[in-house]
């Protein structure tokens, strides 16, 4: 169960108004990367999980990640506080109410249908989607989302941190930013104390595949490195010669009862596209300028 | 800041898995009315307010909601326990596996794709969204929208109670149902405690619009109660002799610049309709079974 | 069935084009509390409902809402006339055009993408969603909802008047505003007419948890009001203590099949993270400046 | 102003309740070629027309595909009028009102989720989307967006009729079916009365490519027809030869400024993959099975 | 299986940095009409294609639009060449910084959330799709909704064009919008090469409805057409007169079972709104100003 | 630019027909870690990236990814090509059609919106977002968010391997697996090969909070690992009394101008909620059984 403190994490201070700023910083409140999203991505994850380890770590990090909503959603509400007010109360003059809303961003959004609230939408109004969280239920790949996602969680703050100078907004980003290397910490840890992580799950695929690097990118550009040469790889570079990789014909094939295949001739037969007509079409028409014609045109014999 | 106590709010007692049923229970996790959706909601409004009272109650339910969020994930996760390890150790026959995830529902997809875990998404895999939040930043709507919400949660779990017989479920979806009913209530008097709470807002509107009642469907089945008759109503039968409603002429306008007409006249006359004309369609050409002729149709004149 | 006269409910005069409030306008053409929404929310609802009260005054309300939809689409297409010729004729400038869709908001979408014409999306181009209506098949529940959806709208087209000083604007959503507060009544009417529509639905609830209200936030800034405190409420101040609150210990648990059991087993045996590991991971890798090295490292011993 | 009138457009008469197949018709009521979608798609294009003939015809239609959406909306609610009941009312064996709703489809969120009430959702629970509605404000485009979405719906209630032999429905469907192909002509007649109607718009292009064929696609089933053979096309079959159309470099190329290309060159260096080291991996680790090693490894000198 | 050549299909030449405009440009690579639902569109009809001839066709352009996804997506890279180093070295003024962010469009997320790099959004920051794609495995739909969809793009294109002086950028995005009249004429070919393409598929429809044009929406603004007047048409005028369209009662109706009428029956009289009520309602409290008051209302007698 | 040969990567050779088998395989065509994720993934990665090396391996894995995109949904073209042709065709009993559009999943919609088109959904009808890619211009990100993808990809395959037992799909199927694995491993040595790669980006963040492991959930269940103990880690225990963490008030505070200060009293005054009221709700009044009084009540004193 979950019990709150009305102390923040870290403590908010912020300069003055800003909803343009505002409406940026909702990237970690209800963008993909942002804190909603992290807390959710390990909070079901910890559901599911019957390793004690993890499901104890993964409830930290995601009762912390929730903290960390809080307070980036309290950035956001003191850089609306202006706005909200101003907007409800409509005392003042329309017009300059409308330039406050034209300053760049999603800020009139923020102000007109959510009246300066956070709100679940990242910084372009798109609203937050269940989507973002990636976890598949296997530790092995959903350490490796979390160590991705710390690491985007941690560029983005960084971005954020360079486009304002107000001190106080500075100081509480860096602390957010900060907590997400420890967290890409952990989940690197978790990940490796499992004896056998890689690959993920159990079937051990085709060997003969599995060290092989198709070179379909060619011409100027062609680059080497660790990712495709040296020992552990086998290159492909003529594609053309080598297809299809099993040795078979490198087509589609399904096995049809009679009826099914009866019925698939006479679908292919009712919609063949003739390939020795020579019709005319729609835009040929059009082409001709046909508007203004008085009557149908007369349809050549065929 | 939150905090989290790794026992759940209500004990969860599952009589056996069945992940027909955990889908189903899906609705409630990460579906329109579920208890994520309930937790944002509150979280968000009580980030945005400031009124000492209902920031208070916000953030009570709002962690209260978490931790229904925990107890409703841990009654999926439990009805998933078996098809998790079942997908993931790859040990029992394809066929029957292939049958467990075809009993219904889309428990196919919380296997293929989520493992088993439990997952923002309802009960057809429709991802959760922040646009399911409708707060406005004004505490005579939200508080409003906090009811609506929580009397459809209270029928959504009433709907789940009735589909399942397992007593541990019901007992504990019981619990939660019965939370949303108190919640109601205590949102129905944070609203009521609001001294101008209706009309929401401001503006006072214009009066002579604000109790007419239009009467726009017509025909039999037409039908008087005291939402559109009595004192309280003036009541519109004959639409389109009043319309329209302002004694206007009911079109629609805008003063152009003498640019702007100009451009709008040109592209008016450049993509005109011609009323008088008789053209030929690319449909006439497919009931002349235009196919297979040997040339374009000679064109007649204009 | 439904019919159409060309005259609006309500005459559009515009002063001006201006692309920038035209988007702001959406929100009420194809956001989510705007006049699609309610329209196709009355609509559903309508269809579905056999009460023969109801049903007529759904009809006529989702009736007007549509027409509601034809007047701010109305000045939509009246505030994106000038752009829309613009980018049609392309005879204007680019620098000059380019300027014209960077004033603010989203209306460079509306000109690229739309042409101009009036969209099914917000004011930050968010497209309308089905999801946004909320409608349950219980009258306690949907007119609750339908009451709330109301106000909302009243508030947005506040903030709407609030932001310009048009005068033909702002007298046609003043109109429209104070349909919705009339329609907000007609709604009440129709629900407090039911005699059951509190709780709604039929199941009652564990009343020992039905006027209980959890203090699940506290610290600096708790506080009583009708909501939580009074001869109504009991109130649990001491979450850890009264945990959980059925009486149980509080876990999660499912009767699962010994060949269930045996496979949960073996699940977690190869997934476990071992707490009594030290583990180098990939985070110490790089810590550790590990690029531009001449061979894999030596692994120490286990 | 719309009106309405309570006969449908078309008597609905269904001989039994279905849930599931009342689900697959949620294709056309709140699906991507539904009646919803059609109707928006021509109000919206004939709220933004100026040509009187297009405007009067796309309100027209607009308004009929409103009241096809309420006869096949009824068709649905008929279907699940029996669910409705029942999973309100919840007097019937849980074991039974399961069972009901793993029949197939995804006819389970109707009933727990929407009570059994027409949704506007498509036959998988996918929310409508403002998505759907392809208008671009260009009427050569939008008849021709038209005439393809008349077709579409066509084809989707050709399937439908023939999933059931439930002889009402077959008879509605049937008559709405037909309604779309007389809508087809009106949108192909509008169409080719356009003198200019191909291309659309305005602007010429590169008359050196507008009757080119490019073969990107080579191999056994490479084929030739009127789409890319004949007089009228010039086929070009060794693309690495021709590459690229321009005659230049094939290149992508900005020019920055001073400071820009400095800065990029930064990046480029701090962020670069150094092909020439051999770097040990995560990967690597887990290969190597790091997992319970007691110290972090000794890292190899760089 | 695909294969690539690092030159793109025409050269891009961009003079300087624009992330605004570069924004705008995302609506052909991640948009509704952009070159990757180009692409997607007619890959996923070849994958389900049996015509020899429409398959090989299908797969051509498919590549081709995959090439112009390269081609569109390497301007938006080289327009935002200068922001993504900025925002990554984080070594200019924060000021300076922020301004660059409001200048209008949705450039703002394109550096904060996506560091400058080509996002399958479009220009508003909306998610590409799947519903983009409106396939329906009917060569008769399917070659004219990408007869359509081709017309859509160019005009986009055209847009494009008209809002930018830059003379690479021009040339490339002429070059592209050529490419799709081009197209346009193949699938015309394509459609036209079908005998049976009107109407699509098998189903005759109804004969006394399939050309007829219902005159829904009239007043001030009718008008006549080769649309709907002449002799190809029978048009209705006197909608009510002529309602329902088939004789019948123009109700709905299902027949049910004893018990399922008697439930209905019970869910009707439970949830029964009294026209004959007059009830005192939530908002009714709330304009006799109900806040303060010091304890219940005595309820009037019933 | 991209070229195609007709020939698959690998042969697909399908044992019969099996739409709700198709179904189930579009999660790795349509859905989240499906072929076109992972290719546009590479895709857009490699059109912003300058780095010689990785721009070349991205593009080679993104071509390679689109191959795989065309075996996959050839896999599904065939599961479907009995039920295409039959549901086109219409001459099956609509019984026996309708039976088999029940068996699971959601293969009715495949069958009926999409005609047995392979379609860019998931397994559940969801369609494919581009915000499944979570790019972000930064290669330490990108690189280990494409690690993350391929684990994920690598598991989804493996449990769709384990529900089939067709010998064809298994063996297309572990081919694909396979080649998820090789791309892991590119993108391993890509990462690693980065000399800063870890933390992503330039900040450094704040020491003091870098090792800090927060404890905050507590409670049985308890764990330490290296994830959160050992000498890497500063541990808090005692949550409430490090609250906040920078040794501030912990609350959250903005400088508001003299105007701005006033206009937010006026706004909290207006909507307070007054909390020694003891209000009168409409859920009282429901709770009184309202309904069916023939007048308002009066309203108590206040």
């Amino acid at each position: 169960m979950f019990m709150h403190n009305k102390k923040l994490q870290y403590t908010v201070r912020v300069s003055e108004p800003n909803p343009v700023l505002g409406s940026f910083m909702l990237e970690q409140f209800g963008g993909p990367d942002g804190e909603l999203a992290a807390a959710m991505r390990y909070f079901t994850q910890g559901l599911g999980e019957d390793d004690p380890g993890r499901k104890d770590m993964l409830l930290d990090i995601a009762t912390e990640e929730l903290s960390h909503l809080e307070v980036i959603g309290s950035i956001v509400a003191m850089l609306n506080k202006g706005i909200k007010a101003a907007i409800s109360e409509g005392d003042m003059e329309e017009a300059e109410l409308y330039m406050s809303l034209t300053k760049g961003g999603d800020s009139h959004t923020q102000a007109i249908l959510y009246g300066g609230g956070p709100t679940l939408t990242n910084s372009s109004g798109v609203p937050w989607s269940g989507a973002y969280i990636d976890s598949r239920g296997d530790p092995t790949c959903d350490l490796r989302s979390n160590i991705a996602a710390e690491s985007r969680a941690k560029i983005v703050y960084e971005r954020l941190i360079n486009v304002t100078d107000d001190p106080g907004i500075k100081d509480a980003l860096t602390f957010l930013m900060t907590r997400e290397v420890a967290h890409q910490k952990s989940f690197e840890k978790a990940l490796y104390s499992i004896t056998d992580n890689f690959p993920p799950g159990k079937l051990p695929g085709k060997e003969q595949f599995a060290s092989v690097y198709v070179n379909t990118s060619q011409g100027d550009g062609d680059a080497e490195g660790p990712w495709n040469s040296g020992a552990e790889w086998d290159r492909i570079d003529d594609i053309a010669e080598t297809l299809p990789a099993d040795g078979g014909d490198g087509m589609a094939s399904v096995d049809l009862s009679g009826d099914q295949l009866d019925r698939v001739k006479r679908l292919a037969e009712r919609t063949r596209s003739d390939p020795d007509s020579d019709p005319t079409t729609g835009a040929d028409l059009a082409a001709g300028k046909g508007a203004g014609r008085t009557k149908p045109v007369e349809l050549a014999e065929t």
